[in-house]
């Protein structure tokens, strides 16, 4: 029996824009999936739902996939893609794998031999680089900066240093209710010839 | 009057995958929008027209925009968004202003006040590392690598090095001519624990 296909489903950054920025691929994959490892099952609910593609969604099987999903569970939900059944990875937000679990349950895939089928979709991160007006054609994505201030300064700082050296952007996320006390940080830490841009929301990503 | 708007507008990686993997949203804008900026008129050209959007191509205004556009032809061509039209610029494949044209004209546009709109679509790196299994938690893109035997090699070595320093996937480009000379220079030069990843062709990562 063939294998089945490990599909890697982008997912919108902000309510009700699914019918806007979701391609008809991604449609009709989801449509034609019947299991999905995701990041949060009611999130991934309402955004199935929201693509109104006529799916019940009481017949989709969701399990829940975060980085640290250990190996013999790892076995046990890749088990259908053995068997020929295809699986959709979708996080909570943008691509899998990138910022996003994923990448376990892909390099996985790849050791046994299963197919690997990375979608186009949305990205806050990639979204931030185009509206940013700052080179795409050297940059660097870090995640999260430390929390403990010193710790965080002292990332801003060496964050900036490569950036002068390699030319290179520099790319960071926060959670929005962190968002003002980073920017702070930045205002202080960061030299006056240094740019830096935020863009004001995710919802505004999508607009 | 109101400033126009400058979208950032993906392209596809493949020929006839237009009406797969492009969104609604992009193709509305695309379908209201008459003055774009472009890498290569006759792609994109042929990229409108992959969306059968029934719009008339004589009706729609075409510019040259690449990175070496100076700053005296930029202001003429974004004197359309100050007198309220928008415009949309496209590169040759993926997203416009990530190692592609683009930055340039966003910086110039975020000078005078123009709102700047990044869509979200087709994008060679995302798909090639979110395809990769490696962590997508912290990486670098460094666009083309040098040409000359030994300079390569050296950068190879080079990030090779911060990979490992920095837990960082790194992300690099080659022409398709090129491929097979970058690979056997990879297997050369890294150590046999780095792990390397290869999407075949810019077709596979469309399928």
């Amino acid at each position: 029996m063939p294998k089945g296909k490990l599909f890697l489903i982008p997912s919108v950054l902000a309510e009700n824009t699914a019918q806007q920025v979701i391609s008809p691929q991604i449609r009709e994959i989801i449509a034609n999936t019947k299991i999905f490892l995701v990041e949060n099952i009611r999130t991934t609910r309402r955004y199935i739902s929201s693509l109104k593609l006529g799916v019940n969604l009481e017949e989709i099987h969701f399990e829940l996939l975060d980085k640290d999903t250990p190996p013999e569970t790892m076995s046990r939900l890749m088990l259908p893609l053995m068997n020929g059944a295809d699986i959709g990875i979708i996080s909570e937000a943008g691509c899998p794998g990138i910022a996003d679990p994923g990448a376990v349950a892909v390099a996985f895939a790849h050791q046994k031999g299963i197919q690997v089928v990375p979608l186009s979709g949305p990205s806050s991160m990639f979204l931030a680089l185009m509206g940013s007006g700052f080179s795409g054609q050297s940059f660097a994505f870090h995640g999260y900066l430390p929390i403990d201030k010193k710790e965080r300064t002292a990332a801003i700082k060496k964050l900036e240093a490569e950036s002068i050296r390699e030319k290179r952007a520099q790319i960071f996320m926060e959670t929005p209710f962190r968002n003002n006390q980073l920017l702070e940080d930045l205002l202080l830490s960061l030299h006056p010839n240094t740019n830096f841009a935020s863009p004001k929301t995710s919802q505004d990503l999508t607009k």
